[in-house]
Parts: structure tokens; C-alpha cells; sequence
């Protein structure tokens, strides 16, 4: 019975029958739109080799953190969810453990994403419960076997226009140029430039990552000097395998601009394994005005996503790496933090800085403003722990009033999982629908407009915003 | 006129009118459940001799700051509202400035829990106002004075299951163990460890509170050792005597891990008067930790409550003593300053630590995501300021989505007002109804599993959180 | 079609029919008030002299921060939109501008104003665009050439009982004066003492302006003590002038009580050049604490808005001066700062601080908390950017439950826009009737003193809280 709310027309969408009935015409103006996923974390390779999808468990439990996170504050440990660095755990026992644990998704992001997948991609119509374990293992299993499950088809099937992967900046993109030469695919498949491991000296292979860096792409230069021409080469590689934007993930949204001496010594100092705490936060903060001058001069949109404490549990780490649930994010400021960048950069010519957030705070204190004043800066939609049906009712009535609507990117689905995207996107669209229709039923914006704008929300905006 | 909502069967409940029907059928499941209060300011003496209840001032005005706090606001100096160091109001005075003062408490929680009250525990059927003050008084008197109307037969009559008090480390405890044993009385009434004058060397009694200890359960010992032995006989002479949890009022959610030798040193120095305010700050941080690794050995469950800016105003406090109203939040962060007992304790078998907050943006940013990971920590309710409709609401709007609905730790009163202890449950009841009513109307949760829900909320999340 | 929603008479009521059927009668016992306008922007000798209104550009765009920022953002550089220091653009190519860009309004809260002014004050049956430009440009252009379309006519027409304006402490007033003692002329016209440039050693004038001050006002003493001698001559002076309040726009809410002596020596370095940061800092708020004092003394009503980072975007700024749209809101923290002067004057008799924000996580945490307990302090209407229907709403939900209705100061349109004021006035009513009609309709305010609440909010309250 509960199955049967997945498959709703109406789910989502406000309770009140007039705001509704509004809701559901303007959901019809965008259900059918091709998905533009400007930012995720699908694998080009699968897309390129048309892999099958591994086992039920390996395929939706195992790997995606918003699904273990639940099951795992519930008691139950890791490894019976994931592989550890020393062992893999059976398939189907993961799978009985997630459909244990099932009931505790109830009115989470995560469980709307599951529920819409078992019913509209895998075709369940019973509810998952410990009960039925084995039959949706087999059921889901069979589904994957199917020849018309692969990514291509899925791709296809899902009506994907243009989907974004997460790359290191020394990928050779490969499976991207493969992919744009085959003349039997239609989609786009663009990289992303993220060069975090490159940027950040706190990172563990920081100077490993330099190194090799400059010794692939610094055209002999060396030094800071060779360093800074090596990420331009590789960004300029980027946008000619059709690369859109470059991304940042940083620990806090902090920008500093060091004359170039300075920032060489400190580059020096870094290599040398001489630097201080003080000289890590300057150096990051100091390449963020690099990455955003260099988006002016070859136009990989910039975005940024501070915020989270990374691997907040050290246990957890050793034993099972990052990504495994316990990023936490904390309170950012972001006015006089990318100040820096902001006034050589703001108005720059066609320089897109697209801001996100975990702090829901900033979103009407501090990204609103920016957003309507600086034409470069954009509104990241509710992102992660954000991109859920009232956090992103939350997110449009924290930014409309001051920013309007068309400073913000249009949706990020963000995710690993190739086969929740389409569940993200008409979650998102629904949301879009609801909080429109709730304007038009209070007579603040037409019912003409609110058509208008939904398509514009949906389809425009990540056009216009990653210049697709 | 105004008295007529106090009884109207949908109070609080959504005005959709879809919603609201959905609202009253999961309202249905839950409204005769036993309450179940496992924090809470009661005094157990009461209970114990049954005391009968002062004078309506007394009872309902004077004691609690949730309402003498807008009236003071309003111009009515504090000592025509409760007594001073030097001098106590007259009863019928004070009720006369309250009744008169009745109109600020429109659309507030103390508004909703005072005429509730009003209306089915003391049966007025007429709105309080300055001209039937004198009316109420007499009124309010007369039942005080009823045979029924006294502690014992209140607590079965308001179908109280258990009431955890809140009581110092060397408290006897013998009113417990008098009501435990008393084959008459069939309520439990636990104690709560709440060892703060204990633990934060800036309390002006904190060496002598200290001495006391270590004389009263230090096994002989001496120093930071049998400091540190103290506290564990006592929290296991509190878990013979039925505890479930001890409290911590601290100002921040700092922790800290320190080595047993700098934390004896630190000790030393605070005790020979000579710590600084960093040592304040580090040696209540490094004791939480302590409190986080007794709870893990004795099993009580860990409540912590940060935030506050105690007895803001000086001239009052000087007056009036603490808990009089000028207690005002400040903002916290609690994702790095918890996790040197997350880092220990946050995977620890059995282990409950519940988090609390008056800044209410820690819910969606920090605490939802953490009580989504580690199965140790569980979302405090709403409390204090927080624990009103509205508020409420925002609450499960803001964690839900990232954490579901199994990690929060059921509703918590925290009144010294017995007799508003069915109010504010009832309040709680009808905004879970309603928030999960909002849920079923999206299609968001089915009705069947809304009922299952609403029942773990109200019953089944006090118990297992708190142990019971 | 879009125009029409401009008249609907149930724009911005809520959509749910018995909700907004509430809603309507609530504001039918406010529709018709007079506007009481006790903080805003317009120049006193436009009323004095009844000075015709420029072109609609220069009337509605140019000087608007509100309006050309979204415009800039989408683009435009500003110096197409308004007067830079070296040229002034046409003011119909600024029209056109604003024309092109109307559709990024939708939504907004400017978008509302601007709305509702074309529609009832200008009579415009069409919705904006740019092809129909140049016929709004003349229609609204023939409709500043009425003879009735004065200042002083559209203040009667607008409804307008008492409208405060904001003055240079030196400034003498005539304006003022001239309205008052005007007998053909029936509103309230007062001046605002409005010292910041006075009191914050930051700004580039400060130590001419103490030359001034002092020279001006104070009674032949020098340095520290001539300088709060005029600064009490001058509020005087204001109060002699019909001025209810003084307005501090600070950077932090931070105040300081300095002694006499510290303070005398921090003033002498300032007024030397030899001021450092920390210095200006605690200057700043040590002039808070005085101002508070004086405030007392002299029954000026205190204003505070801090949290803005003035001027974000240097060129913006060198180019075209402050107020062009790039004041971006930062966090603040209200607690711990205005202690100091809650401590000293928070119960002083009949003393009034009106605290603002634009960092809404204060509402709930710290500013209801502060205004349910100090009978000084007000909570200051949502301001700026917060000035919107959401936002007011999520204003109302934040500080009610904890602070009732008496505690908030009343509407502020803090407007530079003359012809917006009633429509700025009218959102405001609206969203009072929905949140009232909200809490009636879930039963926790009766119908009747919802009807005597509304009545209050906008018409008592600003009375009261600003002693009109």
C-alpha cells in the first residue's frame, strides 16, 4: 500500500486542492524536459563501455553514503553495509540489511530517491521490507540482467541531455572523447575540472600531485611559476574535451589575493614541508583568486562548495576511506570571505561563480545579496543534505524575494547513483512546481509567468548558468 | 469567547482541511498514551508526601519565568511578581498583575500551556481577565483545595508513566526510593545526575561543592583521582536508584580529551584558585568527555544542553537569584566541538548521548546530519524557547529529511509546572499529527506507516532513547 | 494579464480558502488606518517646498538601490541605470532598461512595490515591458505633471499620519520646521538624529565633522567632554524638532561602557590619526553605551541596525558612491554585545531600543529571548532584504511563540521611494492578517482578538514603541 504513493501524480505537491491544481500544470510544462546534470559523479568509463550495473546491493547500497549513513546510526556497522579495507561483505546481506533498515528512510531525500526508483526504473510494486528481501534482490537482479538495462539505454530511457562527470585535472578524459566521437550516442558527456588534491597542501598527496602535475603539463617551467602554467594547460585541455566549469571543494569559502612573490614562497615553503596551518588556509584561499581569474580568461564556470567537515569520525576513515557518511557540515560566512575575488572578478565579462551551501543561513543573509548585485555570482541549488522537498521549499522563500529567479543554477543532482538521477530531477521539478504554484494562488505572480518561469527554472537556467 | 479554543478538539492542528482530517486520525492513535517525561524539573518530595499546591500565584505565576518573563517586559517590576532577597508579594497581588497581563500571552507556547490548564485541569470556563481576576483566584483556590486535587492523584489523572526529576550528585534520593517502594503508587519517578556545580569551576561553589564530594564518595581518595572516583559512585548510586540519564547544562558543546596528568594538574590549579579562563573552558570541556566515558561504562544516557547566556541581566540576578527569565540563547556549533567524544564514544555499544540546542540552525546544518551517522548521538527535542508550535514544526522540517524519524528522542516538558505537564504533551502530540499529517497529504508517507510512526514518536522514541 | 494581479484585493493572502477568508476580515480592520511611517528616507524639503517629482526614471529607478541592483546583476552596467561621477545617463534609455529588465522583479519584493505603485498610484492598467516602454514612460510621465501629483497632495491621498525622516545631526532643521508650523498642512513631518558619521572614527569625515559638531554645539568645551555636550545639544535640538528617535546604523551590535577618563584619552588618539582598529571598534561601542545613556536622558527613542558590510564592491563604490546596491549582510550576534548597555539601562524607565537584523537566526534565538524579558528592548520589524511577505512571515513565526505581539515595533518601510510607501505599508498589513489569520484558523488565537491584535500591530504598536 505504501508502494502505491511512489506512483502518485501527485506526490509532492502541496496538500491545499486549488495550489494543487496550479502545481500540477505547471509540473506538466516540464515532466517531459530533457535532464541537463551540469555536476554529478557518474563514472565517463561506464557511460563509454556501457557497462551492465553490478548486483542489487553493490549497485544502490554499498557505495552511496546517503543510503549507509541511516542504517549505520542505527547500529549497524559499517562493514556489514560496505567493504572495508579488509574484507568485502556478501552481497545479499547487504541487501537484507538495507531492507531491514528500510523503514528508516520514511521522509527522507534518500528514501523519495529509492522509492521512485524501485517503482518507476526496477518496476517493484511491493513496498522493500526485511519480509521480501530475497524476492526484490532477485527481482531487481533480473532487471539488470535485462539487455535494455545497460547505461546506454538508460541514458536514452532517462532522457538525459547533457550529464557533467568530476575529473582529476590529469585524467587524459578518454572515455569523454570517446563517448563525443561515437556517432551512435547522442547524449553529451562533459568532464569537470576539480583540482582540489592539486590546491589544497593539506591533502595527503598534495606534493605527490604537484609534481606530477608540472611534470605533465608545466611546459618545463617549475616552481610556482610551472605549477600555475600546468593548471592552465590542463584547464585549457578540459574545455577542449568540452569541459563547462571547474569545481571546487573547499573547507571554507575564504579568497585571498598574494602578489605573486609571496604566493611563490609560500608554493616553496609548502613544497619544502615547511608550512604552517596559517600557510595552508592562505595558499587555498590564494588559489581560489588563481581558479577564478583563470575562469575569467578561458570560461570554465567556477563553482564552489565549502562547508563540511570531512570525515568527521577518524575510525570510520581508516577503515572504510571518505565518502562513507560522516562528512558534517558547519556554520560558513561567505561576504567577506570571497570579497577578494569579488572585487577583481565580480563584474567581470561572462565570469560565472556559482556559490553553494550547507548553512542554511546564508542562503537570505549573504548569497541573495550577493547574487543580486554581482553579475557573475549564482545561487547553488539546495545541495546534499539541502536537496530535499522542504529544504529546497525553504531555499526558493529564503532567495526569491531578493534575488528573484533567475539567479540561481538550476538543479544539482550530485550524485554517484546513475540511476536515482531521474527520481532527483523530478523531485526537484515537483518542488519547483509547488513553490511557484503557492506565488500564483497567492496573486504574486501570474499564472502566464509562473508557466514561464518553471521552464526557465528547469531548462534555462543550467543552460544559461554552465553555458551549455 | 476566547476560552472556547482551549477546547476545541482541532487546536493546532493544520487548516487545511484535508490535512487537518489526516492530522486528527494520527492524533487519534496517540492522545491516550501514558506520558512519558524523561527530563523534567519537578521535585520529588511532592510526590512523595503529596504535598498539596500553594496558592494559585505560587502554583502558576511566581516560580516560573516562562511567565513572568513577558510580564517584567511589560513593565511590571519583577517584585510584584515573585519574591526578592528582601521581600515576598502578596498571592492575590500577583495574580491580579497576570490576569491583568493576560492579552501579552496571545501566541505564545505559555499562552497555549496557561489556558489549557486553565480549562481541563482547573476547569475555568471564562477567559482570565483583570476584571474576573479575583473570580479566577477563588475559583483556581477552591480546587487547589479539592481531595483530588493533589500530586498523586494528578499524576494518574494525567496519565504520567514516568517523571524523571532533576537532582544534585549528592541528593539522597530518598524521596525516590520512598515512592519506588511505596506499593500504593504506581508511577515511576527517577532521578537525573545533573552534576554542572560540580564540574564548572567558575560556579562560585565549585571547591566547596567539590570538597563535599570527594568527603561524601571518594573511596578514600583524594585530588583529581578521587574526584574522578566520586562522580562514578555517585552516578552509580543515582542508576541503583533508578536514573536513566544525567544532564549537562554547559555553555558550549566544547569537548576535549586531556591526559589523566594534565587534567590532575588543571584540577589542582583550579582548586588552589588559580586557573585561568581557559582553564574553565578546558576542564569543563575535558569533563564532558569524562561524563561521556562514565555513561558508556554505566549506561546512563547523556543529555547535553549548551547555548545560553546565564542571568543576563546582572541587577536582576542580584536581586532575584538565577532562573528568572534572562537566560538568552547564543549561537553554538556543535559539529567540531563535539567530536573528541564522537572521535571515543560515537560507535560505543549502548551508548545515548542526546543534543540539544537553542540555535535552532544547527538542526538541519550540523545536528541532523551527525545523529544520521553516529548511532550514539539522538536529536534533543525542541526545548525551551524551541518547544512551541511553530517551533516545533521548523524542527522536524529541518532534521527529518536528512535523519528520518528514529533518531530524535521523543518530546521532553523540561517544566517545573506540574500541572502544565499534560499541555505541553498534548502540544507536542498535535504538531507531530500535523507535521506528519502535511507528510501523508504530499504523498510523501503513507497513512498506514503515519500511524506506525506517530506512535514510535509519542511512546516508542522516549523509551528506547532514554532506556526505559 | 499579469497587471490584473496587482488588484486583486487577495493578493498575499494565504491560498487556503477558510485561511484567507479569516484573512480578509483582518484586514479589512486595517485596510483604511493611516500609515505611521517612524523610519525612512525622504528628504523633508520635497514636503516643505512640495517639489514636483522628477522623471519616472530619476523618481523610480536611479536612485533605488532595490531596483538597480537586480538589473546590474542580470548584466547592466550600472552606469546605464543611474549617474556615475563623471555622467548621467538619459533617463529614458534608464527606462527602457528597467523595461527589459521587469520580468527579473517577478517575485521580489521590489517586484510587489513597484507593482502596486504602477497599478493604484499611477494608474498603469498594462504590465510593464519593453514594448510598451515608451508609452509607461509618458503615461506615468503626463501623471507627474498633474497638478495633484505633489508631495503634499499624495500625503494626504496616501494616507499618511506621521512620516519620520533621517538628519545630519547639524542639520538645522528648517524643513521641519516650516512643515510644522504650517497651518494649510496636516501630517507629522520628524526628523531622525542619525549620528553614525559622528560617532565612527572609520568614516573619512569623522574628525571634520567633530570640528563641526563641536564649533557648533559644544557650549565653548573641547575635546571628549565638548563632544558629548554637543552631541546632547544636538539630540536636544532634534527633540525640540518634533524628533521621536535616534538611529544608529553600526557595523556590530557590540557596545562598550568605557570610563570617563579611558574614554577622553581614545577620543585624543582618534582625533590625533593614531586610532587603531581595536580602537574603533571599542570607540564605536563605548558611543553606543553613551547614546543609550543619553536615549534615557532625553526620551529619544534607540534604533539599532547593524550586520551590513557596507560598499562590498570597491569600484561599484568609487564610481557611483554608497547606497548602490552592494551592502551585503553578515552574521551578528546580539547576546553578548548589547549586554553591556542592557545591563545599565535594559529596566531604565521608559527607555526604548529597537533592535534590527538581517541575519535572521537571531529572531528566534536572541532577539524574542531579549524582548521577552527587557521592557526596553523591541524587536525591530524585518528590514531591507527581510522587508518581503516570506520573510515577514518567517519573522512573525520566529519571535511570536516566544515574544507574544507587544513586543515588536511596528512596520518600518525605511524607504527612499516616496510613491512606495503605501505599498510597502499595504504588504505589511496583509502579511500581518495572514499569520494572525493562520493562528486562528488552527485555533490558538480567537477570531476577536486576532480582530484587536491586528489594530494594534499596525496601527498601537508604532505608536507606543516609538512615543507618537
Amino acid at each position: 500500500m505504501s508502494q502505491s504513493i511512489a506512483a502518485n501524480p501527485d506526490r509532492l505537491l502541496p496538500a491545499d486542492p486549488g495550489t494543487r491544481s496550479i502545481a500540477r500544470e505547471l509540473l506538466g510544462r516540464v515532466q517531459d524536459l530533457p535532464i541537463i546534470s551540469p555536476h554529478g559523479h557518474v563514472d565517463a568509463a561506464v557511460i563509454e563501455h556501457n557497462t551492465p550495473f553490478p548486483d542489487p546491493a553493490a549497485l544502490l547500497v554499498s557505495p552511496d553514503h546517503y543510503v549507509t549513513r541511516l542504517i549505520h546510526a542505527s547500529g549497524v556497522p559499517l562493514d556489514r553495509l560496505r567493504g572495508s579495507t579488509t574484507a568485502e561483505p556478501d552481497s545479499r546481506t547487504v541487501w537484507h540489511e538495507f531492507c531491514k533498515a528500510w523503514p528508516l528512510f520514511e521522509g527522507t531525500a534518500s528514501g523519495y530517491w529509492l522509492r521512485t526508483q524501485f517503482d518507476s526504473v526496477f518496476g517493484l510494486r511491493q513496498e522493500i521490507s526485511a519480509a521480501t528481501a530475497d524476492a526484490s534482490y532477485d527481482a531487481i537482479s533480473a532487471r539488470l540482467l535485462e539487455p535494455g538495462f545497460r547505461p546506454r539505454q538508460l541514458f536514452k530511457d532517462f532522457n538525459i541531455e547533457v550529464l557533467a562527470t568530476t575529473d582529476d585535472p590529469l585524467d587524459d578524459l578518454a572515455s569523454h572523447r570517446a563517448i563525443a566521437q561515437d556517432p551512435t550516442f547522442h547524449g553529451r558527456v562533459l568532464p569537470t575540472f576539480r583540482p582540489d588534491a592539486y590546491l589544497n597542501i593539506a591533502h595527503p598527496d598534495w606534493s605527490a600531485n604537484v609534481d606530477r602535475l608540472i611534470a605533465a603539463a608545466g611546459d618545463g617551467g617549475s616552481g610556482y611559476a610551472g605549477y600555475l602554467t600546468a593548471l592552465e594547460n590542463r584547464r585549457r585541455y578540459f574545455v577542449d574535451h568540452g569541459a563547462v566549469s571547474a569545481d571546487h571543494g573547499v573547507r571554507t569559502p575564504a579568497t585571498l589575493k598574494l602578489d605573486a612573490g609571496d604566493a611563490a614562497k609560500l608554493f616553496d615553503r609548502a613544497r619544502s614541508g615547511g608550512a604552517t596551518a596559517q600557510d595552508r588556509d592562505d595558499f587555498e584561499a590564494h588559489m581560489m583568486h588563481q581558479m577564478a581569474r583563470m575562469s575569467v580568461e578561458d570560461g570554465l564556470v567556477m563553482t564552489i562548495h565549502p562547508g563540511s567537515f570531512r570525515n568527521h569520525h577518524g575510525p570510520t576513515f581508516e577503515n572504510f576511506g571518505a565518502d562513507t557518511g560522516h562528512d558534517i557540515p558547519f556554520a560558513v560566512n561567505y561576504t567577506e570571505a570571497i570579497r577578494p575575488v569579488l572585487q577583481d572578478f565580480g563584474t567581470a565579462k561572462d565570469f560565472h561563480l556559482v556559490l553553494f551551501t550547507l548553512d542554511e543561513t546564508v542562503f537570505s543573509r549573504e548569497l541573495a545579496p550577493l547574487a543580486g548585485f554581482y553579475p557573475s555570482v549564482y545561487l547553488g541549488a539546495p545541495w546534499w543534505f539541502l536537496d530535499a522537498p522542504d529544504a529546497m521549499l525553504r531555499f526558493r522563500s529564503a532567495v526569491t524575494e531578493t534575488a528573484g529567479f533567475s539567479r540561481s543554477s538550476g538543479f544539482i543532482d550530485d550524485t554517484r547513483a546513475f540511476c536515482s538521477i531521474p527520481a532527483r530531477h523530478d523531485a526537484s521539478r515537483r518542488i519547483e512546481a509547488s513553490f511557484l504554484a503557492r506565488l500564483v494562488a497567492e496573486h504574486r505572480v501570474s499564472e502566464d509567468r509562473a508557466h514561464e518561469l518553471i521552464v526557465d527554472l528547469v531548462d534555462g537556467s543550467p543552460r544559461r548558468v554552465f553555458k551549455l
